[in-house]
């Protein structure tokens, strides 16, 4: 048995929006334990320069590894477009962004190399699914569209009525006309709004979850290293722990609601903490 | 004449939304330059520790007070609720926040001491225009809303249709029912929405917009101290600069958008500069 295996899986991303693929890992993986990382107090990452978002990534993951993770998991478009390359030439364990596993699936699921990509103003002006996607295929056809209301408003937690579909058909109405064959998800907070997005683009459009790909893309990689965990956790143990550098306004609510349940073993890290973290 | 009178007006804002106010000086004081900051790379403050949007807001009043400001706007909520009585403390020339001058004029405006307040989320739950407002007459009952979309909403520029009147009506649905005097626009995006929102509280209540009221206490200040600008530029003189700490996507479209004109003297201000205006 690899020493390894039984190590937490480590996963960060700016804010909240990263607990969607948490909990796409807690499904597909329901024994493995999990160190989050939301970084609260310097969220959006996409304001933010690259070589500041590169070095908030390097200590997000030096912390990280400090909890003994087996891997990260990079749950945040931003840092995956722009810190990744980074990280992985500075560590040696397995680092995986959101980018290419939602890419991967979005060219499987295009038989007609028309793949629409939805993201936050930040994501989509980087062209990091553009660029993902024309690698894996230059014939793709990328049709990108910003909606920078969605996040709020997924933390609001509207429900599913003529406002919600108001704003997603102003974003969505785009995708009509250019018949598409997959929209990607390009924002973790993006599933939470899938069951509309579905209904506004119409069935015949393959709805791509990045966080869910990105979970499979997990398992797959835990699974080639054979860094699966092994013991099934005894009942009531305690295991994911939950790490913020910032207590937002009704963070625990919308946390919750992200999650499903209540987050367990909760915690603050100072921003003086996470800088002594810095790489040198 | 007083030797500051040519002196600039200093206003900042963690990013775009104090340019409504700028919009509001220059309306009525057409004759004077003016300064602004807006900290697009470290936006929002909301999210952030009090101590740092104070030491935030010291360098800024550093910079400013280097382009030898006569007076400084302190264009943001959050900043005003937070810094004011530190900048205060610190620096003798005038300094104002955008909450005082706005709850006076909820005050004058709410016979029957009922007032509305609608902010992001960092301003209504800092209570800080309900503590204003009370220590103004302690009797006063203040409705607060936070109404997190609508400062992406008003960056978008979308048109008055139904979506707006959607997402509206959800937010300000409460004052129906709770029969307000006033409603405080406690944030400095939300004047671009104020033919919308009159729409939805209706006529009966009194809009108060918080940058044209700071404006107006601009204008006593200046005049009560001998400050105002005696000379008209000339024709076609650049008078105006805005300094900003990042270009953000579509800032240019958005700024523009905000001032009513293109930005004239625009300049970026790296953050590692900003960090040397820190004060001991």
């Amino acid at each position: 048995m690899n020493q390894l295996s039984e190590n937490p899986i480590g996963i960060f991303d700016s804010g909240l929006g990263g607990i969607s693929v948490v909990r796409a890992i807690m499904n597909l993986l329901p024994d493995e334990r999990l160190i989050y990382f939301g970084d609260t107090a310097r969220v959006p990452y996409g304001a933010k320069s690259n070589e500041t978002v590169r070095r908030f990534a390097q200590q997000i993951t030096n912390f990280l590894l400090e909890h003994q993770v087996k891997m990260v998991v990079v749950a945040c478009n931003t840092a995956s477009a722009v810190a990744l390359d980074d990280l992985r030439a500075r560590w040696n364990l397995p680092i995986l962004g959101v980018i290419e596993p939602g890419s991967q699936a979005g060219a499987a699921n295009s038989p007609n190399e028309r793949i629409g990509v939805i993201g936050t103003t930040s994501t989509i002006h980087s062209g990091a699914y553009e660029r993902s996607l024309k690698s894996i295929n230059p014939n793709f056809n990328v049709i990108s569209k910003e909606c920078p209301l969605l996040v709020p408003m997924v933390e609001e937690g509207w429900p599913e009525d003529e406002v919600l579909f108001g704003v997603l058909s102003r974003y969505l109405g785009i995708f009509n006309q250019t018949k598409i064959d997959s929209l990607i998800l390009g924002c973790t907070h993006y599933p939470y709004l899938r069951k509309a997005i579905q209904t506004v683009v119409g069935s015949g459009v393959t709805l791509i979850d990045s966080g869910e790909e990105t979970a499979k893309a997990v398992v797959k990689i835990l699974r080639d290293k054979n860094f699966l965990h092994r013991h099934s956790p005894e009942d009531g143990e305690r295991r994911h722990h939950f790490y913020v550098s910032d207590f937002p306004q009704r963070f625990q609510e919308t946390a919750a609601r992200f999650l499903g349940r209540p987050l367990e073993n909760l915690f603050r890290v100072e921003l003086e903490v996470l800088e002594s973290y810095n790489v040198e």
